[in-house]
């Protein structure tokens, strides 16, 4: 089965009643290089079973060949063909909902005029009560200006809706948190900072999102000095904890020590400071970076780091980070014995991982092994929990160590849906966050433990 | 049972199982001047029966008033007082939900990276696809800077946030909207227009909500100019609908034309200017408007309406509306025989209808039975269905004609819970938008019939 490849459509198929008759038809896919996902059985008769296949195919030429191949199988009928994916996209994957319902005058009196009044009053009088009694304690905006969704680049925020709404519904799924997207029609640094900050009294944190190097950076500093809640730019320091917390399970698996190791991070975009940034501040020592970008390499080094070049970084360095959205940037002759690589772009590596062990790295992943989800979830549940007024490097790998030490063994990073980690990362984030005298909420639970 | 008054709260009683217990316990509360609502059994033995009892009063002193009076009682124990407003309003009244679960690695891979990715590039193909793929289809941000936040003036966007929660509840309940709160932190009505323009793409359409007069007006218009969805200000047109409605129900029950009648607008605010526009537009005739601001009455005249005072509307008016927030402002002497008048401020109205009928008038109501919540939840549906670029004063007018026709013989407005009236709203609505050409949707559904 593979994930990566870029079509995805379900297909209904009628088969007759014949052993093998699905084997033989299973072939037929993967002869053509096709992939298969989940399969399901509809209905079975003593003549005909009816089943949905969900095919795999790298376009749809690729597709439309896989289906002919199937209409010469004698006993088979293709019945239909779905685009689930975007039948799960039809009108939008999340809403708002009431958290009860409306079902007589009686509760409309009171959630509406004339007892909301009474609410209202009570805030004006004292605004911290807004995180009791309003939705803006669990409100977090989702906010992009569109200009670097996924690795598609600059499509627009408008077509960034679909990621924005992943984003909130894996917030609510995971941790409870209302993930609210928030779409600019604007790319200009200082009217998103203006824009941002108007609307923020509605939301207990923001995240930013898919917004591209090096504005990002910008923004985010300028954002978080204007408002007094948490501003986290997932692509930055999300993705950081998460490639941290990989690094540390990789370190134990290896017993390479990151502190003792010499890092270098390939790749100086949003994802690959962040990382740089996090592991300085991990280890205390300077990271080996390198980009074609001159201002980036700049960057790397007002932070600390130590500009260079991918070769140096390859022939010297023991540990390889890789966030270059250049498939087969690293050419297997790079690869030095002993190396723990880290190649994470998407969908395709900078080196795949077999090709580096097999080179003699110790240790070898790539994007697929270390997904994101597992970090902005439970970090924004702990520093909103802890009321925290910004998200500090601390909190961040407080958030790295907890992901590590959920990984089960033998695995990379744990099951990125496993609500105990985020349970687990949440706590932790708020605990540090009450440690370091920046949490506003007192939540003992979470300093005594 | 008076529901205007400003504390509510739910007792706990246990009573000693006694014939009449009951009966002296609300003749007690009565007795004192307060005022009973929803009354629940929770246990009942031989002994003791157990109720909640929601008690209303005048304020917190004349409660603790009550609840002394109800100690004195043999037989009778308080065993609780709860703020059942407050409660309901613990952690806010709207949360995010999936539309469904993500609940396996698979739907994960579906809804995020990677098979999001294809519906992001079919929008960035074709921006028109985001009305069908995304959330964006059914999200309407309800804006306020929290400058007239019901009766209660500038509390504040934040203190404004559980009326805004509101709003959002009823949109979600009655007719499947999304409205999401936005509390902007600024007053400026420039930095309003900016930021409300910079996060449009998000939404099908914007709602203001409890902005100030004068300033309502240019924030609507500008913003309008600016983005090309739907912005209404529901304090001056959902209003206006709604008293629209409730006139014509009146004229049909009194044969009084309102074409052929003179019509008055006591408070030129918000809601005033708005009514006033709207019978103007209505009957084709100016409307005579009264407001101790200058500049309010400048801007009637601006509209077409005639500045006037309340001295010469009240002797000169057929119909007469009130919007002033000044409770008693006209006095029993000034009511004219034959006059409508329409005293709408809350809690209290400029004249008690019983007291505008006694002296004369053909028919007098308040603002408790001229709900709002009867017009922008369908005002909005209807143009987001039909994707109107903008609400033009016909689909306003379209509105406002839907709900006199649903009102009940012998009511003013319909029921503002019922459902299939807010749908007949939306219908006609969207059906003006796509005979006016203003529809960017083909709902031939509505066109037709």
């Amino acid at each position: 089965m593979d994930w990566e490849r870029k079509i995805n459509r379900t297909v209904r198929i009628r088969n007759e009643q014949a052993v093998g008759q699905l084997a033989r038809l299973l072939l037929a896919i993967s002869d053509e290089g096709g992939g298969v996902g989940d399969i399901e059985m509809l209905t079975e008769t003593s003549h005909h079973v009816v089943r949905d296949i969900a095919i795999y195919a790298d376009n749809l030429e690729h597709f439309e060949k896989i289906i002919e191949r199937l209409h010469a199988i004698v006993g088979t009928v293709v019945m239909d063909v779905r685009d689930e994916i975007l039948e799960l996209h039809l009108k939008g994957k999340i809403a708002i909902r009431s958290r009860y319902p409306i079902d007589s005058i009686s509760t409309l009196r009171k959630v509406y005029t004339p007892g909301v009044a009474e609410v209202c009053l009570k805030i004006a009088a004292d605004p911290s009560l807004a995180r009791t009694y309003t939705s803006i304690s669990h409100m977090v905006a989702i906010v992009t200006d569109g200009t670097a969704i996924l690795g598609l680049g600059d499509i627009g925020s408008i077509a960034g809706m679909p990621v924005m709404e992943g984003k909130s519904m894996l917030m609510e799924t995971l941790v409870g948190l209302s993930g609210i997207p928030i779409l600019l029609n604007t790319k200009d640094p200082d009217q998103i900072v203006e824009a941002i900050a108007a609307i923020s009294p509605t939301f207990a944190a923001i995240q930013l999102e898919d917004i591209s190097a090096p504005r990002c950076f910008e923004i985010e500093e300028r954002l978080q000095k204007r408002i007094n809640i948490p501003v986290m730019h997932d692509d930055q320091h999300g993705t950081a904890a998460v490639v941290t917390a990989a690094l540390l399970v990789a370190s134990r698996q290896t017993g390479i020590y990151l502190s003792a190791s010499k890092i270098g991070q390939i790749g100086l975009g949003a994802a690959g400071f962040g990382i740089a940034s996090m592991l300085m501040k991990l280890t205390g020592n300077p990271v080996w970076g390198a980009d074609l970008n001159p201002e980036a390499q700049k960057h790397l080094a007002w932070a600390g780091g130590t500009p260079s070049n991918l070769r140096e970084i390859m022939e010297t360095c023991d540990i390889v980070i890789a966030t270059t959205g250049v498939a087969g940037l690293i050419k297997p002759e790079m690869v030095r014995k002993g190396q723990i690589i880290l190649a994470l772009s998407n969908p395709e590596p900078e080196i795949n991982p077999d090709v580096a062990l097999a080179r003699g790295a110790v240790f070898a992943a790539d994007g697929k092994s270390v997904n994101n989800v597992l970090g902005f979830p439970g970090i924004f549940r702990g520093a909103v929990d802890a009321n925290a007024g910004r998200i500090s490097d601390e909190m961040l790998l407080a958030a790295a160590q907890t992901i590590a030490d959920c990984t089960p063994p033998g695995e990379l990073v744990p099951n990125p849906l496993d609500k105990k980690v985020h349970q687990a990362v949440a706590r932790a984030v708020a605990k540090k966050a009450i440690q370091q005298g920046i949490a506003r909420s007192d939540y003992v639970a979470y300093a005594d433990d």
